[in-house]
């Protein structure tokens, strides 16, 4: 199957229009022409091989939303005309005890992600959603609730899955306290879901000006962190702080803002924690810290489920697959609220 | 009321025979003579001025063994012959939610600690347990079962209580995969405890050697930390890691150890991680680090409770308070099967 998308071809290049070869539907494949596709920090980590793991050309996006164009015999669940999503997953071994127990994301094999991976089928490389096909098996397709907006649906497919997850596992409910750190992608879907789940909500930020957006998001409170009597006034008071800062931070005036018994859950920065950890406050009031990554299959389409009963999408700016590289440069630098989505049918466009 | 005790009256004085005044019993009080009691690692930091928090002279001791010698009016669940145990607490406010939940160690007005605290009620310092006889509120006081042997169930107070905690809270039972770090007071209890609980458990050791007696401890295996290809056997096995050791070392190794959702809870350390600690295999593993300390009041009961049923004791080097400062030594070499116990009858022999 031939389809047209953007590919970043080096480090440097930029994203350009690329035509490439996907593999012929299996039985259990479901066909789906690309409708919008977020744009997530990570697409910039690959296209510029941040983490020397990229396989050039490279066609990012990995928030899908598309309908459906054909079904293998197969595929019981979906049929032609049905609005689906992919995430970051396309596939993973089904037989671990993670992908038994419904998290794929930590196949013990290593799930097949949507582009960057090799497929263990047939030894061919995924490639992303900034392309105007994708063809992926029934299990790691995602029912779009009727009610939510298309464009705004496609960031929960990452943004949205990777803070609802820990919100889940760390059974966060009415009356909990959570903190949000950071203000982006994910932060600004932290807020919502928090906040939807019932819980008390305060985002912490390094500059003030946030305030306003950020209680119309769901914060129920502000705490600027750079201030030392902000920071002690909600000293010990989080259940939960999701932490969705990208890049190395200092880390323990979160944790002594932690509830005794409290994790705060890192799902942004993967790396050397610096300044390192101080353990004693972790000791004397049981406190963790933790790592969590996206979610699995089952807690995706739960999470989309909880979204379409509460009109919870994400705040996007829907840009043409042609302006894709000043996205990069806008969101480097923090200006966007708080997603870009590419809207595919602009491939069409090309000539 | 005047007893004898011995105390460290400075940083480089070692320990020797010392007079002081405990408070009058209050209506709630019982007063205990001592008998046992047992030495933790904490003991020689606070002796030593090593957290620069020590009041001198402190008397020391923390794992206690004592009798009943009389019962104030308000007193209604022990009586004159009992034999109790004290920890490392003897009040705390009793009112903050920690304290109504059990959880009194971490009680947000700070627990009164048995020695080196002071008490809020009357400004008193408090003495611990190398003494002849303490005075302590009933509901910080922990029956022995009948069936322990006293010299033993000492250690059960702090080393006991401080491994038992985390592998009740982190719901340790049948089935579980427990890994232990370092093989001392607090080790081989949580061999002894975890093995108790029916977990399947493996002692971390940076030497061989000490397979024969991890194995009686309750070990399934041992890995020794040092070997690589030991480490690597043991990649993603634990549910949770008890670790121990009660200086800076390098956590890195037992996080990869970790299972997916696993915890390494520290006991031991409290500071600064050094190495630093890398959260890409928290994230990709949903791994967790954690702190921990000693325990409540009611599941101190319950672990003495569940080793009267089990038949667990520490296994302990029975002393003379005289030699007390030749097992310090001692201990600082790691040269004790696996705790020293001051039997208290000797301060008798004085003069």
């Amino acid at each position: 199957m031939k389809v047209l998308g953007y590919a970043s071809s080096s480090k440097e290049a930029g994203l350009t229009p690329y035509n490439f070869t996907r593999r012929d539907p299996r039985p259990k494949d479901v066909v789906i022409e690309i409708l919008y596709c977020g744009i997530c920090h990570t697409d910039i980590h690959a296209a510029r091989n941040d983490w020397n793991s990229t396989i050039y050309p490279v066609v990012l996006g990995h928030e899908i939303i598309g309908r459906v164009v054909s079904v293998g015999p197969d595929v019981t669940r979906y049929k032609q005309g049905d609005n689906l999503g992919i995430g970051c997953m396309v596939d993973s071994c089904q037989k671990c005890d993670a992908c038994e127990q419904g998290e794929e994301q930590y196949c013990k094999k290593g799930a097949t992600l949507t582009y960057n991976s090799i497929d263990p089928h047939d030894q061919m490389k995924t490639f992303g959603g900034y392309s105007e096909k994708i063809v992926v098996p029934e299990n790691f397709v995602l029912r779009i609730p009727d009610s939510l907006d298309l464009k705004g649906a496609a960031p929960l497919l990452c943004a949205g899955v990777t803070t609802w997850s820990p919100l889940r596992h760390w059974k966060i409910g009415k009356g909990s306290e959570v903190g949000v750190v950071g203000l982006g992608g994910l932060g600004h879907m932290a807020l919502k879901l928090a906040k939807g789940r019932g819980a008390n909500v305060t985002l912490f930020s390094r500059s003030p000006g946030k305030e306003q957006d950020a209680r119309r998001l769901g914060a129920d409170d502000i705490v600027i962190s750079t201030d030392a009597n902000q920071m002690a006034s909600v000293n010990n008071k989080f259940d939960l702080i999701i932490d969705t800062v990208p890049y190395v931070h200092d880390v323990n005036p979160y944790i002594a803002s932690l509830s005794r018994n409290g994790t705060l859950v890192m799902v942004g920065f993967l790396g050397n924690l610096d300044p390192t950890l101080n353990t004693a406050p972790m000791v004397r009031g049981r406190k963790s810290l933790a790592g969590s990554a996206i979610g699995g299959i089952a807690e995706t389409q739960e999470l989309l489920d909880f979204c379409g009963e509460h009109g919870i999408t994400s705040d996007i700016e829907l840009i043409k697959i042609q302006d894709v590289n000043k996205a990069y440069e806008r969101m480097l630098k923090s200006d966007v609220k708080y997603r870009f989505v590419i809207d595919v049918d602009s491939l069409k466009a090309r000539g």
